[in-house]
Order: C-alpha cells, then structure tokens, then sequence
C-alpha cells in the first residue's frame, strides 16, 4: 500500500494510491487508520506533500563503501548517525534552494525508512514491525561546506536539503532493488540496496539504542557512490525500484 | 518576567514566577499572551517542565576560547553549529540517565536563547527582537563518543542529555554575568558570559542565515571550561546569574 499526503488547497490530508488516483483518507493513519472517506482525486490535479513530518531526521552517513571512498572516508565500524532539522523537509515538485554560503551542493538518493510507533531499544528482530513503511529522500548537501565545517549539521540542514517523497510504500522490502539519481534525465547515482554496508533493519535497532524514534520519524540509510553537484534550474529525480520517483527542481 | 512551564498532574500549563509562586496563564504565552487565569501554586507543590519544547535545538560549539583549547580544539572562524534532537530534552530535576554506550558522560552548562518567532535571515540588529528570552541548559556530552564518532549528534543525543530550565527570563541581557555549574555542591565550572567568542545576538542571526528558526527553538550558546565527569548519584547544578538554577540528579 502507497501511503501519500496531499494539499488540494485546503488542509492537507492523507490518502491511499490507487493508480492515479487517491482514496482519501478519513484522519491520519498512524492515528485513525486507513478508513476512507469516500473522496477520491486524481494525483495530478493535487500537489503532494512530504509523506510525513518528522520531529526528527536521522541520517547515516558512509552507508555505501564506493561513496565512503569517493569523500575519502573509511566505512564506520558502527553507523555513523547525524542529524538534519525538520525545517528542511520538501515534498515532490518543492524546489530545492541553493544558498549562497555554498558553492557546490550536491545531491545523495537514498532509502528512507519511515517509523510507525514509538520505538526505543528494538532488537534487529522486532524493527519491521516498529517500520511504518519505505519512501525516497534527498540528503542535499552543501560539499564544500561539509569539509570546512567541523561538523555536517550546516552543510546539510538548509531549509529545503531534505526531499521527501513522492509517498511511503509499507510493503516494500528492502533486498536488491535499484537506487538511482538523475540530473535532468542523466544517470548521476546507480546502484543496488544491497549494497549497503549496514541493513535497514539493523539501522532501525541501532539507532533506537540511542536516540528514542517517535512516530513519523525518518532515518535516511545513506547514499550510493556518484554524488554530483546540481545547479539552478537543474531537475531532480530520485528513483528506488519498487517504492517510486521523488523529483524536484533547483532554484 | 520569568515564564515557567509546570504540570499539576493535569496539563502542562505555563504560568510566570511571582516569588515562591506561580500566577499561571490562561494559554501558552506565544500565542494567547500573558493573560492570567487567576490559579497561583506554590512552585514547591507543582513539578517544574522544560519552560519550551523545541522543535530544534542549535548547539554552537567551541565559543569560549578556554573550552575549545582543553578539548584540543581550535575557536573557530565562524560558529560551529549542531543538533540534538527534542527526544533529548528534560526539565528541572529530572534525572540525567547514563547510557550504558559511555565510560565517560560529561556536564556542559550553557546559556540558551528560546526563539520567540518565525526567524530567517535575520540581521544582529534586529535578533533581539525575535528572541523570547534566555533559560538554561546542560549539553550533556559522552565524551568518550565524542571523539570516537566522526559526528557529535550521537555523543550529545542521547534521551536525557538536555535538561532546558528552570525558566525563561524574558529581561535577561547577556553581558558579564557568571555562568557556574556545580556538581554535588563542588564548582566545575565558572566563567563569565562575557567570555563567548560570538554573542548571542550574533548567533540568532548566524543560525537564522543557515536554518529557519521557529518559536520555542533553543539556541545553545556554548560551554565554558572546566567540562568535567557526572556519574550515578551525582547532583548537577547549572547557574546563571540573572537567570536561573537548573538542577538534575543523574542516574
């Protein structure tokens, strides 16, 4: 099932995706489930919003052992955890903004995993069922601001650096499906998801040993090799099999 | 005025410190003002919470000189920001817990600056307007993490590791007051706010340049020197003069 939230103007709402249309639904479903209220809307004719609204955004850094090795760095013994700001959440078609502290920012595609219920010390065996579902981020960063900063908390939190979408899958199974980017159709990022070093499942329970995951949370499981600078006026898209496409303009 | 956050064993309300009393409020403060709903408790008879609840917290590292050199670091150039997420804070006597991932769990005393409204791009003249008022906070740190993760998020994220209070002094004005923290009544340390590489004001406009800022956002301003080890049974006190005590046993 394809989770997706949307604005037709009024308040956002929640809705399941059922081809190109949406079954809209009657609350939130982590809260009121997944009853429809009988409306139904045709995607393009409404604008989706981000899937959900973290109160916090865990991301893994080095996750992929060709894109450690292109930034010069080993692969972490442990997942190396940092944070991005809720404020920099965008949903499909938001225009990612450059900002003029840096020169050269950068895309990352990577697999997010969407948390369903408070989740706190789970074991790798009990992560699926705290797992709401799957979905696509963007972990825009700010290159050149990442290695001058001691820390990765400027260079990847300007508002907008976090693209969330188009929806959350909660029957995807994260095995070797494609993780792929595009700049204005070229292919910048290509790889599988089982090439990552540590498993989502086992990044669920890891990071629940160490921050308390409330629901709605994201942790971003890091991005493949071939990261590449974007420029204004480029288009976005960022595309894992079996979960859906996240596209976003640069301006 | 110094605002406080309380619960009864009800809702959480907000109410402002009349001596050993409180006059509580109709609403929160930011958005139904200071109106009084006519209640006044004692402050002895009630459990004091963390006066706001952020949606983010900025942490600046390294702004006084003296901190930055007995970590081994330099001050930097230009503030060095970082986060901890909200799931770490906790209020007056709550209890620090020890994680069992650290030998070695540290008190920072820092000066906070809650955020009163929307701020972007905000320039230092005009910061100190959009600045609610100042409370307290302790950026516990595993310092043993610190420096085996590339990263500070996981070091400084932990539940518990950011008690905010006791209050918000809303007529606090950031000059030469001492910043003490004590552990078991024994200083560990004492400083002068004076003493901050980059000033308040300039560091609500630096953030707002880099992240949007919402109201009840906590700007940390950094920690003086004499960081030293908390362990189970300890009692932390964290004074600033003209604001107030923040005090936390830990566990």
């Amino acid at each position: 099932m394809r989770i997706a939230r949307f604005s037709d103007g009024e308040v956002p709402k929640y809705a399941v995706v059922d081809g190109p249309e949406l079954a809209v639904l009657k609350g939130h479903p982590l809260v009121d489930g997944y009853e429809s209220n009988g409306e139904r809307v045709a995607i393009k004719e409404v604008k989706l919003l981000s899937p959900t609204l973290p109160s916090k955004i865990v991301c893994i850094g080095m996750n992929y052992r060709a894109h450690a090795m292109e930034i010069g760095q080993d692969v972490p013994d442990e997942p190396l955890m940092f944070f991005k700001p809720n404020t920099a959440v965008i949903g499909p078609g938001d225009h990612v903004q450059l900002p003029h502290q840096s020169n050269q920012v950068e895309l990352e595609i990577e697999l997010a995993v969407v948390i369903g219920k408070l989740t706190k010390n789970v074991s790798v065996a009990d992560a699926a069922e705290h797992i709401w579902g799957y979905t696509v981020a963007n972990d825009v960063t700010a290159r050149d601001l990442q290695f001058s900063d001691l820390q990765w908390a400027r260079s990847k939190g300007f508002d907008t650096f976090c693209p969330v979408g188009p929806w959350i899958e909660t029957e995807f199974d994260p095995d070797d499906q494609v993780i792929e980017s595009r700049v204005n159709g070229e292919v910048r990022q290509k790889a599988s998801i089982s090439d990552m070093n540590f498993k989502p499942l086992e990044l669920v329970s890891y990071v629940s040993e160490n921050v308390t995951l409330l629901p709605g949370d994201v942790i971003v499981t890091g991005s493949p090799a071939g990261i590449s600078k974007i420029d204004s006026g480029d288009v976005v898209e960022c595309e894992i099999e079996g979960v859906g496409t996240l596209i976003n303009p640069v301006t």
